[in-house]
């Protein structure tokens, strides 16, 4: 039988999702209050491997098992044990073709900015501060040329290690609510560390330091000494993974819970 | 010269707001960051002494000092030192015969709950979460018996060292917003404990497990041990200190900033 599990953590306490010897990731935490539930190993497959600080409320993992347990073993039950910065969100039986990672047509990320001349005291591990004053628009005017199959050099880590640097973004938004500027990016995937490579250098066009049409050249360049330095990973949550909807995966509100909707 | 700042703390990981020796407390890095930059011993005294893991998003201090110096030294100046979950929001000098603590008439806190059948992940040391339905309305009906000058015995905690029971409680609100349950309530001073008592009776009234009657009536009984158990710290801001308009002390948002306003 295979099950899936929507994971929500705050991700400032751990080395990343990806489980690594004598290191706490949430991954491992994960697998062992899983393990323990199910008195036997468990391995579980995740949708997208966030890196250490960055934080999820929609992430998505599937294991398999022979042994039966009522869902709310893995929800209560696993909550009762995991640490506080841990939360299963839901669980259920999928379909033996499900796989996290592989079925997964569409990863979103948001990437929330706290800009006030003052660092937060509250939340400074779930915010990104900004202290110079950030105008949204042209942040969102520039992110546009970012949409549709593009080669992302650019915005990619030195280590990363994917073969290709193209991806397809479909999307992305940039809006001021209140205190909180919101980037929000959706991709069939990412390369290491893209989301906040975009977001440093759109900071910089939102404070007026660099233009709409830098920000479009940058993209052309394919050099990431070109671009701004990369983003803090406090700001940032993997908010949404999509399916197929034959295999029926919930979909809770994006978040994450401090933003509303 | 007396100084006075408004100062914003997540306060999960501190042994509360006062120094004990050896204990990690917010006063303590206060006074070792502001000695630092005034580079003598600096002694400060705030308006609401609050509990081990309570909040506050405008804790009020003032201290006195013969040293100049730039306002920024206290706010960017401190900031840059103080650990990311404690922040200077303001600073400036004010009355000699201004004080933190006996100027203040009034102290206003909120008390967040989350109100979800599952625990949060993300802000789980800055809310409380209650799995079991909420409804704030008899909540709100229940608190209103407390507005006024009245013996607050019964959400007293056994070792306040209060010399009298009574305190001027001159608001009190429950509301919905979305997931939140937010309680908010005003007194020219709390008991210790008070508003954790408070609030942990008004969610047994808001789960449907006691009435508004029986509300009403434990303020009358004069006895903690007919009250329900103290909610966790959690959820508990310090969010407003009142003193007479003559201080000109700012009074930035209530906050916290993941509720908005």
């Amino acid at each position: 039988m295979r099950f899936a599990l929507g994971i929500e953590y705050q991700g400032h306490a751990y080395k990343g999702w990806q489980s690594q010897t004598g290191l706490s990731t949430v991954q491992a935490n994960i697998e062992r209050c899983l393990s323990q539930i199910m008195t036997e190993k468990v391995d579980v497959v995740c949708a997208g491997r966030t890196d250490a600080g960055v934080h999820a409320t929609n992430q998505i993992v599937h294991f398999d098992t022979n042994i039966s347990r009522p869902m709310n073993a893995f929800t209560l039950g696993m909550n009762s044990n995991l640490p506080g910065d841990i939360a299963i969100r839901w669980a259920q039986q999928v379909d033996d073709d499900f796989h996290a990672r592989f079925s997964a047509t569409a990863r979103r990320y948001r990437y929330i900015i706290f800009n006030n001349p003052f660092r937060p005291g509250i939340l400074s591990t779930g915010l990104t501060h900004v202290y110079k004053t950030l105008n949204a628009e042209p942040m969102h005017e520039a992110a546009q040329v970012l949409v549709g199959e593009n080669d992302f050099t650019s915005f990619r880590a030195a280590h990363c290690q994917s073969n290709s640097p193209c991806r397809n973004l479909t999307s992305i938004s940039v809006e001021r609510r209140g205190q909180y500027i919101v980037v929000e990016v959706e991709a069939n995937a990412f390369l290491h560390h893209m989301v906040r490579n975009i977001v440093g250098s759109l900071i910089e066009v939102g404070a007026g330091e660099q233009s709409v049409t830098w920000f479009n050249r940058l993209l052309a360049l394919k050099d990431r000494t070109k671009a701004a330095a990369t983003a803090k990973p406090n700001g940032l949550y993997l908010v949404k993974v999509t399916y197929p909807e034959k295999f029926n995966i919930p979909t809770p509100p994006l978040g994450p819970l401090f933003l509303g909707a």
